[in-house]
């Protein structure tokens, strides 16, 4: 199938344009896109740049190359128009009745979306990424009385990164805890989560797609077999069920649909705002 | 200052409202808003809660509600647009001149954006985290072979957090390596690092903010010392110098602004998109 290129264009990460590109185009299935990205177009030299590059690709290709901006500076925007391509400008299509509303002109300063607003944003997700790390696979801390969530569940079924992207994302303190074989054989937690019990959230998976991630790490033994994988799973959940522990399937979620699921049925506050 | 009311609806997790709506109100300095996300709007039934939820937002507060929506399914569309407020949605702005130039309709499926598009980029994203991981503070592992990039710097500048951040969001193998007193007083690299010169890549920081940053870690000692943050940061910048190793000076950035400078000057390729 012919290639049609996609540009994300950005004066600064290029994050959101490629989160607002990414959503539309993936609404069209019949297509074959070729993505790429040219972020911090802060200048006028570097949106020429940008424009020879769009020309580029769109002179290699038959299909009209989409170009998705959120360029901020009006300059700039005007010079990336020049570029051979649908444009589809996040800008144009929101600012102006934005302003409209707001009753006040835009400061077209760039680094608002991704950029560093204040020292204490920055700082809470340092702290939370720290608490993560302390905390993770129910390793060193401990330190259950700060937590915001507990993740409990069996090895690999997606924790470590969960509570790392709540933390980075959110700024939000979470711990993480696998189950053990002892507690997986008597269906008992340890003390120290009971206590915590109203933070414990569980993450499950199926067997199939457990097995399927243990064996690329470990092919061979008992920990990626299917017997040892479902005998897990099926203990875990009765350990949920016990004690009442709401929980998440994760087999086909991505880790931001995960953590925004924990966080929406939690009810658990955010400490940052991206 | 009276409150706006600012909401960011989604079917999914929120992440494109939220990045397509706070770069659109960072350009206004002269507003105090109020953001509240309502992710996972999936039914007609979570429609027209949401539309309960805006409605009670806007007549508390005298100043209209702003509404950004990446609602993807037409009639949920419909009901949500029953709220009082100023919608700006996506779909409505963009999906359409997409659809004609592509000649095809749209699936209007969920889940494209943060959605799990296939197992491959869900393992390379974990694979990545787990490299981090084990990378991480100079430790365990040392696999700096498998390295798509490793960044070295003085304690607390930002290390850990970037390549998490790197791991998640593009699946990119990041280790870091803190340089320790001995190597800051010689001036040298040890050999396994200078074997891999070419994926170096610093971080440096101003001795003010890095003094500030440890202080909340200890707030007493030479570790958090005028003197010995400024001997750590000169002694660190010689040796970039003397290597050439190219770097970033993280203070004034946040860490999405790092992680894609790194990249944008590495050309390291992501593994992943998001």
């Amino acid at each position: 199938m012919k290639e049609r290129a996609v540009f994300f264009l950005s004066d600064q990460t290029g994050i959101t344009a490629e989160a607002l590109g990414h959503s539309l185009i993936s609404q069209f299935t019949g297509q074959n896109f070729r993505q790429m990205t040219l972020p911090f177009i802060d200048s006028e030299d570097k949106a020429r740049e940008a424009v020879q590059t769009i020309n580029a690709a769109s002179k290699k290709g038959s299909l009209k190359t989409i170009v998705f901006s959120t360029l901020v500076q009006p300059e700039l925007r005007e010079i990336v128009k020049d570029a051979k391509g649908l444009h589809l400008d996040m800008f144009d299509a929101f600012l102006e009745p934005l302003a409209v509303e707001l009753e006040e002109k835009p400061t077209f300063a760039l680094g608002g979306a991704h950029g560093m607003s204040d020292i204490e944003t920055y700082m809470r997700r340092m702290e939370a990424t720290n608490f993560a790390l302390a905390n993770d696979d129910g390793g060193i801390s401990r330190n259950y009385d700060a937590a915001d969530v507990i993740l409990v569940g069996v090895s690999r079924s997606g924790k470590t990164p969960t509570c790392l992207y709540l933390a980075l994302q959110y700024g939000v303190y979470a711990a993480n805890y696998p189950l053990t074989d002892e507690e997986l054989e008597n269906g008992t937690l340890p003390d120290f989560l009971v206590e915590q019990k109203q933070k414990l959230y569980g993450l499950t998976i199926t067997p199939e797609r457990l097995q399927q991630i243990r064996k690329e790490r470990r092919p061979l033994g008992k920990y990626s077999s299917a017997q040892q994988v479902r005998f897990e799973l099926r203990e875990a959940a009765k350990i949920f069920r016990r004690y009442g522990i709401p929980h998440v399937d994760t087999t086909a979620f991505s880790i931001e649909e995960i953590s925004s699921r924990i966080l929406d049925s939690t009810g658990v506050e955010r400490r940052v705002r991206p």
